[in-house]
């Protein structure tokens, strides 16, 4: 079968690898109908750590075609949806929907699981991992049903870690795909005032579509400022940190209002959060991490069954598993948005 | 008047000092009646920042002896609660309860208002600042009234930013007085296991009146193994932070287990926290802060009142303001748990 692999920095191949099959009781094999590239896979694309010849992404929406002997809420033909970590939905975590830091959690393609930027993979701990859907596997609403895997529900996880209220104030540290589906998140749980601080036009457009109601162009210090002049000099109740980067967390820092919080679902690439003047002094909570986005479908799926959001809208370009590379090259220049992959 | 002063690091001075006085319509004049020495004075005391000749003291209950032509609530005579910082009452912060980033706080007793430890105070907004309290002035409660003007606020606070529920896990780093409140916070907020980590005998004992279940007497990665062992290997859910060093932060960073919290109210001594391995990979939220013990009073008060809860016990001497001196220096040797002043 072909999988995407990535052997060294700047370099995606689309590869013959050995055919994904079931391996133990509990595993399903599914063929992927919809995979995707994301914001994270281009943090070893620019030479951050990765492991040689890794298999890549981890967003899927599959078709179950075959399971282990002990697999019994699933059955081949069932359309999927595939977290981007696999959870044995039975441990303490599972149950208080924390599937991320599941007793038995892993990580799709990153070394150690397959990819799903590939035909097919394999899945451990099938009944935790995998969430049927009652569609069909070509039904018009894929794109917003594959966000479900990551980009929606960790948009929504940095709006529910910072606290977004009816009424509240809001500012999204990024316009990614991830900040995009944030302003969304933090629309649907009732913000009254959403700032997108980013500056790409088409982003901006889209976050605006999705409820943005103030745009920050300016970076750093300048635009630190304009968020506390939008909002009475205070700062907001509530960031979404969506980036990960320094500059991202001391923007949230600067532009967060005393007994706000601060809620990052970037992958942090710096070591240390500033524990005094603003975090300590000023009552400012900062939560946040990778999203239980197996939890999060039951509250997102009917909204995007029932047309109230359509986060799928971030994909921007469509491509076969041929097409992979050059999606990383055109997420990585900025070209595209989010890419979707059609295996 | 006589009032406390600290000239220097370990020099404590009981000093005559200009009487306090009306200064702004806003203001009240009160006599101290009750005041404590409070572990972060033991910062300045060995050699932290501190402003040369500053008056000490910050936890107060006193008698109203004149208010300002704008004071609209108090009147001669009253019974008051000093919270640690003043705050006006009135503005966005204040009104939700989060009255230590008060648009107007400023904080007693370091440098710019008047310190506590001192025959009389002179106390800014004080419609907004103090709490009327409907006992007189000896009565017998009067230990544990006067913890709430900041230890046992703080350490409610400590469990209240942690998340501490019904049922929980805590673990409560520190057995200052802090700490100790914690305990009785903890408990009061219905935790079932209470772990406190501490070494003191005297103290280790009130914490389990307090409710503590559990004590861990190790340190660094000895204590945090023994909590994992005393909770399953996982950690507690809640962490109140009551000290304030780096060793603090990193143990309770040590002891949270996914998707816990740590609530933080010792005044850090260190400058950053780590982000990523255990804060964001394991989704675990960091909160707290200057107490809001102007909010806490309402909440608190009646459980002191009917003897629900006995904070004052934190106490294990009382002194006079010529006692002040020596009062610092039981703290600082740990030969005192915290000191009471009847000045």
């Amino acid at each position: 079968m072909r999988a995407t692999i990535m052997p060294k920095a700047h370099e995606v191949h689309i590869d013959n690898v050995p055919d994904s099959a079931i391996q133990q009781p509990t595993d399903a094999l599914i063929r992927v109908t919809r995979a995707c590239i994301c914001g994270s896979d281009l943090w070893p694309y620019n030479g951050g750590p990765n492991v040689e010849g890794q298999r890549m992404g981890h967003e899927a929406i599959g078709v179950v075609e075959d399971v282990g002997s002990e697999v019994r809420t699933l059955k081949r033909g069932d359309v999927v949806i595939m977290p981007f970590a696999n959870s044995d939905g039975s441990c303490m975590f599972c149950e208080e929907g924390l599937q991320t830091a599941c007793e038995h959690v892993g990580f799709f393609g990153n070394g150690e699981l397959d990819g799903a930027q590939a035909e097919a993979m394999r899945i451990p701990m099938a009944d935790g991992t995998l969430y049927p859907l009652e569609v069909g596997e070509d039904d018009a609403l894929m794109p917003s049903l594959l966000t479900l895997s990551d980009v929606m529900g960790t948009g929504h996880h940095a709006a529910v870690t910072s606290r977004v209220r009816p009424g509240g104030t809001v500012a999204v540290v990024g316009d990614g795909a991830v900040g995009i589906c944030g302003v969304l998140a933090a629309k649907r749980l009732g913000a009254e005032q959403i700032i997108i601080m980013g500056r790409h036009p088409d982003r901006i457009a889209l976050a605006k579509e999705f409820g943005a109601t103030d745009v920050v162009r300016e970076r750093g210090d300048e635009g630190m400022a304009r968020v506390r002049d939008l909002t009475g000099g205070f700062g907001v109740q509530s960031v979404l940190e969506c980036v990960g980067t320094e500059q991202a967390i001391d923007t949230s820092m600067g532009v967060v209002r005393a007994g706000g919080a601060v809620g990052r679902v970037g992958v942090p690439q710096y070591q240390t959060i500033k524990a005094a003047q603003t975090m300590f002094y000023q009552n400012v909570l900062v939560a946040g991490g990778p999203a239980p986005t197996r939890a999060y479908i039951d509250e997102l799926l009917p909204d995007v069954m029932e047309g109230r959001i359509d986060p799928g809208r971030v994909f921007d370009r469509t491509v076969g598993l041929d097409g992979v590379p050059e999606g990383y090259r055109a997420m990585n220049e900025r070209e595209a948005l989010k890419v979707l992959i059609r295996p």
